[in-house]
């Protein structure tokens, strides 16, 4: 090939785009990145790293303010907003300026601007100014992310999208988050921890519809003990200005008054701009599961968020390393293995108490008709629960009632995200019951939660009083 | 039978011995439990459990105190020693009345007394008061436990044992503690934490000589930046009141005052008293590793401490779910199949950083001169790392070269006691370091370590630098 040339264009360097990326470079491939604005995304530089940054903030306020009855005694935390978001961008940008070294170190290239494929293995990159060039490349990976989902129920500017809302430029007095997902229950929890009045709304009839509904229903009861005021299966219709805040309207005819209101209403893929990205990105959903389109002598790919627009940060990056799997395969031999779906993606919330699961719910199982067999731990048995004084918690392993295969992993507590690593491994290698037990795990541990779990679901249950099994 | 009768009788109601009564009584055998004290053992009365509670009083004391960069402040916490204590106290009590009702509800039978066999298939009980009577049994499992050992090179009173030392009168102005094993560690970092001058000496070349070395340095250089006087090499010859505190000198010369000393110099078996039992447990010493001896008609085991003189709560945990496992069978069949040891049993320090491990150290592996292959991952690089202000840490994953099991997880770092179940399941499996891989782990969690150390163990490491392997 002449002029410049490249053996992958990533075009999007967020975590499925970066992840593919370093991926690439470290199997000696030559690979240029292209990203619009900052490398890490939505994930690093809008979302996961500075929401959980806020909730750690309200999770240590937390401990130390409930510490009288231990005998430690702190006067109440005081907050200095303006201070805690430029400590959120000192940890956003020491991040990015760690992920820029891997990047560097690994080979990758990265280049401010915004990429899009303007022919058979060319591309075009267009600085802010509008210079653009050419590139040349065997093949392109579309990971351009997504965006926050606009309510149509309100107009512009009045509802806040989720990413604005782990910026407010001060704490207000009162919130009203839309959207009880993942996203909402986090910036309900966090911005309640503070100290502001929140009401929740979710549209379901239940908070995490996602979730194992009996994870659901422990969360939501509470996150009521906590002082939210959550209303479920509230649909909102209308938002509006009022003289002294903002006013929410549901179908039902419920009027709730505050003083921010934030959507945390989804979010929708990011498509590249111009037509002829469209139209590969077209030919690759076209050709799902294969994620692949070969147009003449270059292969058009796509990973992550623009794929489906709503995932996790952890399912783009499996996504990333399983499409520079597939690249290489490519780049090497011309031919593209089948995609290999990666193991269930753990879903999560880093609320208090804390959500995590993996792999088939109870709903689920039943809709399927599959027997199945519910182990169940209640946390406040635990000396870990005694210890930190927390009450609010679960672990339910669902395994399979004939072969004793762990199924589904859910969990509901203190520090379960930090668990759900064990739950993954224990559903991806299909384990049994009894496999799982065969770990010795440290005592005393939350992580004991899970062995206890499935000690429940043989029926043997260890340190918890005998719940029943199905 | 005639007269009093039981199934199975268990003389001791600690970790090991309570499991075993727990499991068998939800066989539908009839089992009696002797304790002397307080069901529970050392681990929930004197050991893990009021240590564990002090020590996340000092970690919330720490994380509060160092909240400032994030925007949040504190005053300093003021610490009441003596609610402190009595917080310990109830934890303590309500885990034990939790144990109680567990064992009640089982259908355990627990009674209060000294235990001792004095004939085939028949034990006496001695309550407080010298009232005795016997009681016949099929099987008779030993379970009394360990007490802390001695120092042979103090006067009797002057040192403290590592129980003692959990339960000080008030909080010291120094504190030497001897012995830089779990125990010690906790101990030091525990009171250095909450303001104590606190200088550790470990005779041994590093501390935790148990741990995985890099382990143990990483952990020994995080002490010394916190202010913990750490003295290792120092073997202790003499320790002396003098007019203002207590001296310790070494073997080298080094001389050393503070106002408490805590030996915490390992455990030793605490064998039952009269001779018949002594003589019953060296039989079932002398019969291992099948743990059983079988006098006539009756079946004697042993499992927990009293075998080993020190272990862990986990581990005594794992001996009596086998043990009973073992009792079961010979109760119905006659026949007691062979004792399958558990898997491997991590190790764990709680101090600041957390220490846990499973499986086999580097040191181990190359005396044994295996072919291994070393990820490491160094935990400041993660996201949780970065917001929560933690540097120290490393996760590393010893896998076999040419199959690539992994044979080993060594970490040091927050939360990593969390962490161990996950090392567990991927250890005791047997599982291969991309079968590791194919979870998918929550980002952004402190369980990432692990991928990322099982990544580098590939030679393609994610979120990291290339570190190299071996």
């Amino acid at each position: 090939m002449s002029g410049e040339w490249w053996d992958v264009a990533v075009i999007g360097g967020g975590p499925a785009g970066y992840t593919a990326a370093i991926r690439l470079a470290q199997k000696k491939w030559k690979v240029l990145l292209v990203e619009k604005d900052q490398v890490g995304g939505t994930c690093l530089n809008r979302g996961c790293i500075p929401s959980k940054a806020l909730i750690h903030l309200a999770r240590v306020k937390r401990k130390a303010e409930t510490a009288t009855p231990m005998g430690l005694s702190f006067a109440k935390g005081l907050v200095n907003w303006e201070m805690v978001q430029n400590w959120v961008q000192q940890v956003i940008g020491s991040l990015r300026s760690g992920l820029e070294t891997i990047l560097r170190n690994s080979g990758v290239v990265v280049e401010r601007g915004i990429g899009d494929i303007i022919d058979e293995g060319r591309i075009q990159v267009e600085d802010g100014g509008g210079k653009r060039r050419e590139v040349k490349c065997r093949a392109i990976l579309l990971a351009t992310g997504s965006v926050p989902a606009k309510p149509s129920f309100a107009p512009e500017g009045l509802v806040l999208t989720d990413e604005e809302g782990l910026f407010l430029p001060r704490l207000p007095s009162s919130l009203i988050v839309i959207g009880g997902g993942s996203t909402g229950v986090e910036l309900a929890w966090l911005y309640a921890s503070l100290g502001v009045s929140v009401t929740l709304l979710e549209m379901m009839p239940r908070l995490l519809p996602a979730a194992d509904a009996e994870i659901s229903d422990l969360l939501d009861r509470s996150f009521r003990r906590q002082g939210i005021k959550v209303l479920l299966s509230s649909r909102v219709t209308q938002v509006l200005p009022t003289h002294n805040g903002i006013e929410v309207r549901t179908e039902s005819g419920e009027t709730v008054t505050g003083s921010v209101v934030i959507g945390a209403v989804g979010r929708k893929p990011n498509p590249p701009q111009n037509a002829v990205s469209r139209l590969s990105l077209q030919e690759v959903s076209d050709l799902a599961p294969s994620r692949c389109y070969q147009w003449g002598q270059c292969l058009v790919v796509a990973a992550g968020d623009l794929l489906y627009g709503s995932g996790t940060a952890h399912g783009a990056i499996a996504e990333g390393v399983e499409t520079a799997r597939m690249l290489d395969q490519w780049l090497r031999f011309g031919q593209f293995p089948p995609y290999a779906a990666p193991a269930p993606v753990p879903y999560c919330a880093f609320c208090h108490p804390e959500v995590a699961g993996v792999g088939i719910t109870e709903e689920a199982a039943y809709k399927q008709g599959r027997a199945i067999t519910v182990g169940r731990f209640l946390i406040r048995a635990s000396g870990p629960a005694r210890i930190e004084g927390e009450g609010d918690g679960l672990i339910k392993v669902l395994a399979d009632s004939k072969t004793g295969k762990i199924l589904g992993i859910h969990m509901v507590g203190p520090y379960v995200t930090h668990l759900a690593g064990e739950a993954s491994v224990l559903v991806s290698q299909g384990l049994t019951v009894e496999e799982g037990l065969k770990a010795v795990r440290i005592h005393p541990s939350w992580s004991e939660g899970i062995g206890e779990a499935l000690w429940a679901a043989l029926g043997e249950p260890l340190h918890s009083l005998h719940l029943g099994r199905r």
